[in-house]
């Protein structure tokens, strides 16, 4: 089997927002303004930040990421939510269902979000070709390999195939900071855990 | 191969202080105040916090740890490290030549620490007993399978015998918030990573 590096790309907390929840806290009719272009294509950080409230404690300046979505979708580290008191569960993005909600602040107005936090699967976006080539199907899992002193086996990364996307493994701060990642490092990835599946 | 199951603790932040530096930060001739048994006998968590400066920012409320060392020694997380803008090297504890600085604070002085700050290695406690018994040698290298979502292979434990220590591995809370580990929980351990080596 052929071996696939992959970059890493590091993920702090950041949120999703509707549009009515954009004109709920920013006013009605604001747009927000991009900043920087992320790493896939049409996704990107604004300038705008918002305070995630939450039953013991706050976080500030957490940033807007677009587009903008169908629901609003939060995505901390559980250092954060440790922080603020509450304890969601580790998701892909966009299944929200059964989480929990958080406060959450704008300088023009406050919406209580019902559900919607989540700690992000690690997951690796990948073109199609990339895909094709290396033999690999949107949904199942791979593992990467991590070197260092802080180094390990990262299992359970969900593969994201799209036609449009870059390849990128997302990681966030806690995964990047307990393994000992940087942005941009190469790891190698594998299709199945075969060689490690006697151990389980 | 018999295996073995070992309990997760968790390590926040914290500090071991030598006399000298318990003197200056909180008057001379002060004793410290034990507050509870930590998992190694004749290991202990004072009451005494001090607080941490750094070249970003402050650290408060940090843990001093006991029984007294011959050289002080802070051990934080990367997260701490990029808050307060230090960048220390993952290494066994005692072993701090290089290490950077920090500053401490106490109620009565400050202490300019000139190296002494590192991340820990994450690290097996086992009597030797366990050792004999599970075939497992002093300063070797162990690995652990993590079950669960965020799940993975920990390798680069290292293994700490001594006729006293109680069974424990020692990770840090962004280890434990990486890798979804809580208190108390077991893990397999292995001796070698030879099931793994294929992937190497």
């Amino acid at each position: 089997m052929e071996t696939l590096k992959v970059p890493v790309g590091i993920s702090n907390r950041h949120i999703h927002l509707s549009q009515e929840h954009i004109e709920a806290l920013f006013g009605v009719g604001y747009s927000l303004t991009k900043m920087n272009d992320l790493s896939q294509p049409g996704r990107y950080a604004y300038e705008e930040t918002v305070t995630l409230i939450g039953p013991k404690g706050t976080i500030p300046g957490v940033r807007i990421l677009g587009s903008a979505r169908k629901a609003s979708q939060v995505e901390l580290t559980r250092t954060d939510t440790h922080k603020i008191g509450i304890n969601p569960p580790v998701r892909d993005s966009g299944n929200i269902a059964g989480s929990p909600g958080i406060d959450i602040e704008g300088p023009k107005g406050l919406v209580r979000l019902n559900q919607g936090v989540i700690i992000a699967t690690r997951h690796l976006h990948m073109s199609s070709e990339d895909a094709w080539k290396y033999s690999f199907k949107d949904g199942e899992y791979l593992c990467a390999i991590v070197p260092g002193p802080r180094g390990g086996i990262l299992e359970k990364i969900r593969v994201r195939v799209n036609p449009n996307y870059t390849l990128d493994l997302h990681v966030d701060t806690d995964e990047a900071n307990a393994y000992g990642l940087v942005n941009g490092q190469q790891l190698d990835v594998y299709s199945t855990n075969d060689q490690f599946q006697a151990a389980r």
